[in-house]
C-alpha cells in the first residue's frame, strides 16, 4: 500500500531543505508565496500530514492516558474503564486501554511500551502475575521518570503512589453479618488465592465478622480457587464434603456457578444456602434466583483514579499520595433471606 | 512530579552539542572516553531514556496495532479483542484498544489520534452512530494514507479494505430453521435498528426460513430495539401483544432479557415459547434455562482479522482485499425443543 510522505521527501523532491518544508507547511512568512504553494500543493498531493506524536514530543503533553488491566472479560474492569473515560473524556484527555491478562510480562511490556511518550500517565490495576511475584520494578521505574501512576482496586503498599480502592474488609464484614441476622451459621468464603490484596482483606473481614459473631471460625469452609482454572470439579467438591448454609463470594461468576452447583444438588436458594457475590453486574440482575451483590461501583473507581491522575498531570502537585477509598454497597436480591 | 530530563537539557548543563550528546550515549568512537562518561554518568543520574516513539518514526514500523471496538461490555467484542492479542503477541505485535462508545466522534477521534505514527494498522468494528450516518470517511483517509485497515462483525461495503464477517444470513436461517422443526410456527424476530449490517443480514435469513417453509411472515413479530435503550417496556408490550411461540434474538442480552420477561408472564420456556441468541457467552451458559445460541467464534474472527491485517503490514500485497466469512455454529440448550 502507499506510504505516507515525509518531510524528508518533499525536501528532495522540489529540491529545498526540509526546514523550508516545515516552515512553509506552517504558512511561515519567511517563505515566498511562490515555494509556499508548491510545497502545499506537493503536500496535500502526496497525502502529508504533520506527525502529531513528533509535535507532541515538543508540547511534552500527549492528552492520552494508559489504562493498563488485567482482563477485559469481567464487568468490573469495564465499568471502571468507562469512568476513566468519562472523566478523561470531559478533561480533553484521550484513553488507551492495554490488556495485561493476569500476565507480569505483558504488563511490563505494556507499560515499557506507553511509558516513551505515548501518554502523560498511567492508571492501571495489577495482574495476578505481578501480584504473585510482588515485584513492582516496572511500575517503580516509570514513576522515577517523573510519569505518574494511579493504581486501583488491586494496588500494593509496595508502590508509592495515588490509589483508588475498595472498603473491602468493612463491606465483606458487613454482607456476612447480614447472612448472619437472617439465621445463618456454617458461612463459606469462595475467593482467589491471598497475594490479590482484595481477597486478602475480604477474607480478613469475612473472619472477623464470624469470630464477632461468637461463631466458631471453620479455615475448611475457605475454597480457593485457582485464577486460571475454571475450578467446576473444585466447587462441586467443596459442596459435596461440607455442610454449609450460606456463601460469600468474591465475584459474581463465582456465585452463580457456586449457585448452579448447589442447585443441582437440589438445595433451594436462599433457603438452603443463601449467597452474595461480589461486583453487581448484569450476570447478578439475570441469574436464577437474582443475586445479592457488593456493588463495587467501578464508575465512581475510575473517575476517581482519573481524576487523581489528571490533577498530578496538569498540577506540580506535592508528593504526598492520595489513597480514596470507595464504599461498596450492598444490593440484596433474592439470594439471601430478607 | 520530576520530568525526564532531555538530550537537549544534557547537552545545556555539559555545555556540549545535542549531537555529541547522542552519540555519546550511543557509545559512539568518535566521542572521547572522559566525555562519554561524563555523559554517560548524567544521563542516568537524571534518568534520561531514549524515546522510542522517535526511534519507531526513524524505523518506520511501530509494531503497534489499534483495536477501535464500539464496547468492552458485550462478550462478543471481548473474545475478538483476544483473538487478536493471541495472534499479534505471536508476531511480536502490541495491541492497544480505544473504545468508539458507539459514537461516530469518537471513532474518528481515536482513529486520527493512532493514524498519527502510534499503529502500523487497524482492527475496528463500526460504531451504531457511524453505521447509522453511513459516514466512513475518516477510514477512508486512513487507507489513503497508506494505513492499512481491517474491518470485523460490523462493516460496510463502502469501504474497500480487508474484512472478517460471521456468515449471519445462513446461520439466521438455520438458527429459525431449528425451531420450525421442533413445530414452532408463530416466530419473532428481537432485533437492532437495520443500519447494522448484523442485524440486517440475520433479519433477511430470518425471513427467508418463515417463507420458505410456507409459514406467514408476519412483520409485527419483528422488535426492534434501539441501541441507546433498555427497551424493559418495549419488550412486555411485545409479548403481551402478540401470540409467539419462538424468538430468534441478535444477541444474548436480548434474548435474556425476554426470557426474563415471558417466565414472569407465567410461560414456560421452551414448551410454550422457545429462544435462540446470538453471542455464545457467560450469560448464556449460566441463564435459567440456559440459553441455546449463536457461537460467533469471536477468537477465530480476531486471530483472522489480525492475520489479514499484519500480512498487509509486512508484506507488498496488491489492492485485491480479500473478505473472510467466519461460519457461526448453533448450539442447544435447554431454551429450544430438542
Amino acid at each position: 500500500m502507499k506510504k505516507r510522505v515525509t518531510l524528508k521527501q518533499i525536501a528532495r523532491e522540489l529540491e529545498v531543505s526540509v526546514s523550508t518544508v516545515s516552515k512553509a507547511l506552517k504558512n511561515s512568512e519567511e517563505i515566498s508565496r511562490d515555494t509556499k504553494d508548491k510545497i502545499q500543493a506537493f503536500a496535500k498531493l502526496y497525502n502529508y500530514r504533520p506527525n502529531n506524536i513528533a509535535l507532541s514530543l515538543k508540547n511534552k503533553n500527549t492528552k492520552n492516558i494508559g489504562v493498563i488491566i488485567p482482563d477485559i472479560v469481567h464487568h468490573f474492569f469495564t465499568t471502571v474503564f468507562r469512568g476513566i473515560e468519562q472523566y478523561a473524556g470531559k478533561k480533553g484527555y484521550n484513553v488507551m486501554i492495554c490488556v495485561s491478562d493476569e500476565s507480569f510480562e505483558k504488563e511490563v511490556l505494556n507499560m515499557e511500551l506507553l511509558a516513551n511518550g505515548s501518554v502523560d500517565g498511567f492508571i492501571l490495576s495489577l495482574s495476578a502475575e505481578t501480584q504473585e511475584r510482588n515485584d513492582y520494578n516496572h511500575i517503580k521505574e516509570v514513576l522515577g521518570q517523573g510519569i505518574p501512576v494511579v493504581l486501583f482496586d488491586r494496588v500494593s503498599k509496595d508502590v508509592l503512589c495515588d490509589k483508588v480502592i475498595l472498603n473491602d474488609q468493612e463491606i465483606a464484614y458487613e454482607a456476612v453479618k447480614v447472612m448472619i441476622g437472617s439465621g445463618k451459621t456454617k458461612i463459606a468464603l469462595v475467593t482467589t488465592e491471598n497475594y490479590f490484596n482484595v481477597s486478602s482483606n475480604r477474607a480478613q473481614g469475612f473472619e472477623k465478622a464470624i469470630r464477632d459473631a461468637n461463631l466458631a471460625f471453620d479455615e475448611n469452609l475457605i475454597l480457593t480457587l485457582p485464577y486460571q482454572s475454571e475450578g467446576d470439579e473444585l466447587i462441586r467438591d467443596f459442596f459435596e464434603s461440607n455442610t454449609i448454609d450460606a456463601v460469600l463470594c468474591v465475584n459474581e461468576i463465582f456465585a452463580i456457578k457456586c449457585m448452579d452447583v448447589v442447585q443441582r444438588q437440589g438445595k433451594r436458594v436462599p433457603e438452603d444456602i443463601s449467597f452474595i457475590g461480589f461486583t453487581n453486574g448484569i450476570l447478578s440482575k439475570y441469574s436464577t434466583p437474582r443475586l445479592s451483590t457488593v456493588a463495587q461501583h467501578g464508575e465512581r473507581m475510575g473517575e476517581t483514579a482519573a481524576k487523581l491522575l489528571i490533577d498530578r498531570i496538569e498540577n506540580d502537585v506535592d508528593d504526598n499520595f492520595r489513597t480514596e477509598v470507595i464504599s461498596g454497597t450492598l444490593i440484596q436480591r433474592d439470594s439471601t433471606i430478607n
